[in-house]
């Protein structure tokens, strides 16, 4: 009989998900993008977004990491996957699991963090939920979003010929920044109001496990120049690859639009470096990227 | 500095949420009811439910419970609250915290669950999120759903001179109903749509602790007569007030309703008994049930 540990995270999720039926309303669901996208059956041309992502104390924080940040990393992530479909998260979920022994002012601090990543992105808390555990704590937020149908960015649009882009700088996030990051929600939005972006995501398990996922949802293959890939400081090239959490967009974008992309990126967010790393491709290219990346159970 | 094990699930619920901000769009936020309530400005006549709950291993199930009742059991409780309402659920998110040593038989036996569950209620699993834990496995479920301004039941509509009603019987859980109860949705959705039930809210702490909370949200008391309590077999009043999980419902109709309730519900749902167990009372008033139930962190 299989373990989890042997199998992997996408070959579990792979099979839970397979068989599961959704009803007409459902236009992504599990398994298939950074959300859940819905039908809304009172605003035809609103999509409604669902996401829910969680923390494991000891896997995505440690129980000496500040509970301010842990709280911040938490509601952030979530908000990070709402931006990458090009959506506007509305309201929160947050569910606290954790040990009876722990101090009340930690959890406090916890929730201070979630709430201040929920204000900065005009999201209520709305509901949630407390329980015990016996070891490690673990922090979930559930968060719905609408967009627009012309704005909504999926993974499957990208087709050869593609522009590829990453915002910021990758690698090294383990170094602090993955619990202080400031989800690209802005810079999507734009994006996507202003472009066709063909295909995007967030860089959650890192470059060399997510632009993959980004061709294959896209039916693509791609083709990128290592030496451009934006680097944080003292990051190699495996680290910008493999490090993950950047929790920056990959996108992808026609050439029309890309030229005028270049042109008005700059004014727009002069802090935030836009940087074009390749292409996407005719499928069955993978050049310049070796395939890697965080994987839960097996990692 | 105070352990949360000191202060109990109640008080650290009220400190976490009692300084949180909504937006203008909230009706019911954190901590207020079964559901988060939320305006819909696309369809002013209809209103978003936002449920999350979860269950942990060692708490809520054990390790040799049939993985599969867990399932079932997890997506149950989430749409026992959108019953208690008046609503209708519509989409789940479903995160799974689990040992990487766990058989992946096990996981697809406890996904199997949830999806009868869905499937029974509607319901489509459109996300869902897996990771990785230490010890003991956690399943969250994130419930949206929607329901007519016109049926939206609150715990907080109840009036002196009410008549409070419980579905089915209560107590003994444990023994494996905890595990197998169906939800009462259809008996929720029959009752808000073609009465006027001023307050409601499912049984999951026990009447001993959730009829004081119906009563306290509403600013009444309550005077209940403890021999009419419908207890399940060999249950005696204890347990049948405190054990907890009962997932039947509690309500309060006013007295012209209450009359032609009683004539009709026999012939509706002649398989599930309805006993009114006593009065909504001027405030101060809280006669036939010891305080109790169950209470995470300090049981």
């Amino acid at each position: 009989m299989a373990k989890l540990s042997e199998i992997g995270e996408e070959a579990l999720v792979e099979q839970l998900t397979s068989g599961l039926k959704s009803g007409r309303n459902v236009i992504a669901g599990a398994g298939q993008d950074d959300c859940a996208v819905i039908r809304n059956p009172d605003a035809p041309e609103k999509l409604t977004l669902l996401k829910t992502d969680c923390i494991v104390e000891g896997v995505h924080y440690l129980p000496e990491t500040p509970p301010s940040k842990v709280g911040w990393k938490a509601m952030a992530r979530a908000v990070s996957d709402i931006a990458a479909m090009g959506g506007v998260p509305e309201q929160a979920l947050v569910t606290i699991v954790i040990q009876p022994d722990r101090e009340v002012a930690y959890v406090r601090s916890l929730y201070k963090g979630l709430e201040r990543a929920a204000r900065d992105h005009n999201i209520s808390i709305v509901g949630g939920e407390t329980s015990s555990c016996a070891s490690a704590a673990m922090i979930s937020v559930s968060l719905t979003g609408h967009v627009e149908k012309s704005a909504c960015t999926r993974r499957n649009g990208g087709r050869p010929g593609d522009t590829l882009y990453v915002t910021g700088q990758l690698g090294g996030s383990l170094g602090g920044r993955h619990l202080t990051f400031r989800p690209r929600l802005a810079e999507a939005r734009w994006l996507t109001t202003h472009f066709n972006v063909r295909a995007m995501l967030d860089l959650s398990d890192g470059l060399a496990s997510d632009l993959p996922c980004l061709a294959k949802c896209s039916a693509t293959g791609f083709q990128i120049k290592p030496e451009r890939l934006p680097r944080h400081r003292g990051c190699d090239l495996k680290q910008a690859t493999s490090d993950g959490e950047d929790y920056e967009l990959l996108f992808a974008m026609g050439p029309r639009d890309s030229r005028r992309l270049s042109a008005t990126w700059p004014k727009k967010f002069p802090k935030l470096a836009l940087t074009k790393i390749g292409y996407l491709t005719k499928p069955g290219v993978a050049e310049g990227l070796d395939p890697g990346g965080w994987n839960h159970f097996t990692s």
